[in-house]
């Protein structure tokens, strides 16, 4: 009854796909219990983060074993290590999910500093920035990944924006504002993160279609 | 002229540990920047981080390696993959040292805040959680590795107080003190964020030396 080893490559993606799926929806929900300062929401996120991590074991165990009964090759052979390093990615992603909400924590009860604009715009960049990087390692899209690499600038740039405005317009000028401003000012930090690892899934991405090192090398996007 | 697999996995242990003290030299070297607030050091930092990075892709390549033409079973398989994890952590951990000297950057030229006592402590117990994930790891040390990940609470705790005491006793009181508060703020944030990286390697190391899942199970440990 043995399979086939394309069969079980196929299987692997796709849970890679489902647990790239969850770890989207955490990040978005991290934001909604932002906007609706919502316990609720939080605890969820919180709780669902098992499954996630459930998952990055399953995947890893999946991986030893095609490495173990198949002894694959080439393409086959960097395809199975970076799905183990992507899965490390995704659940480190989801770990953030759970540090963003921990901030939401200690922000419910109070009234929200400012209106929040920048931070969304992050979250949906770090969202978009984890789908790509995912579709591009489903696709084999190179040039889909070297767009994620590239956004990573604008990810840097936005949590500056945040950074400077609660420092020098909220927190320099109205010491009452610091416990409220610092978990905004932290929770774009995490959200910068989770780009950072949509670049690391990204990299490792590009070397596994052309077993080329991008990473360490941005220069080679040009 | 083939050599054996065991020459080969002692020389992949040796660049790991080649990589390990850079990385620890990073984390000390980034603490001195801060009490000396010198941009010398910071610099230098900065520079050295391309030699970590470069690591990190020849330690995978040589692991890719011995993957396709050694084949390797059982404890070597676990040995060889988990050296692709464990180099992407060190490779972090230094990132987040230069994420660190970033921080005092921008507190080079203005007066210290404050005397610095737990950011320091926390920097030691960063570098010694590195130091000894590492050593477990070539030793397949489980009691050592585990040890690392029961010390993971105490550089939370340290975090949160540093945290406590700059938005209660300075940013809060005074808003002048926002802008070398926040510096030191994430400095403690990027410090527990290298535990929680020697958390990770020590749960490898569980893993690899008894191929169970302490992974997201620390009821393990107990």
């Amino acid at each position: 009854m043995e399979r086939h080893l394309d069969q079980e490559l196929t299987d692997l993606k796709q849970q890679l796909l489902k647990m790239g799926t969850l770890v989207e929806a955490a990040i978005f929900e991290s934001m909604e219990s932002l906007k609706e300062l919502s316990i609720e929401r939080v605890n969820k996120i919180i709780s669902e983060d098992r499954v996630i991590d459930e998952m990055e074991n399953a995947i890893d165990e999946q991986c030893l074993d095609l490495l173990a009964l198949r002894q694959p090759m080439a393409i086959d052979l960097r395809f199975i290590t970076m799905s183990m390093k992507i899965s490390t990615d995704l659940e480190r992603i989801a770990d953030l999910a759970v540090d963003i909400v921990q901030r939401v924590q200690d922000l419910v009860g109070k009234p929200l500093l400012k209106p929040l604009i920048d931070i969304p715009k992050l979250t949906k960049l770090a969202q978009q920035m984890t789908k790509d990087a995912l579709d591009a390692f489903v696709n084999k899209d190179a040039e889909l990944a070297g767009s994620v690499i590239l956004r990573d600038n604008e990810a840097d740039k936005l949590r500056n924006l945040v950074q400077k405005e609660l420092v020098n317009d909220y927190m320099s000028k109205d010491s009452s504002t610091a416990s409220r401003a610092v978990p905004l000012l932290l929770i774009a930090r995490h959200l910068e993160r989770i780009c950072d690892h949509a670049t690391n899934i990204s990299e490792d991405v590009i070397y596994m279609i052309n077993a080329d090192v991008v990473k360490h090398h941005p220069e080679k996007l040009k």
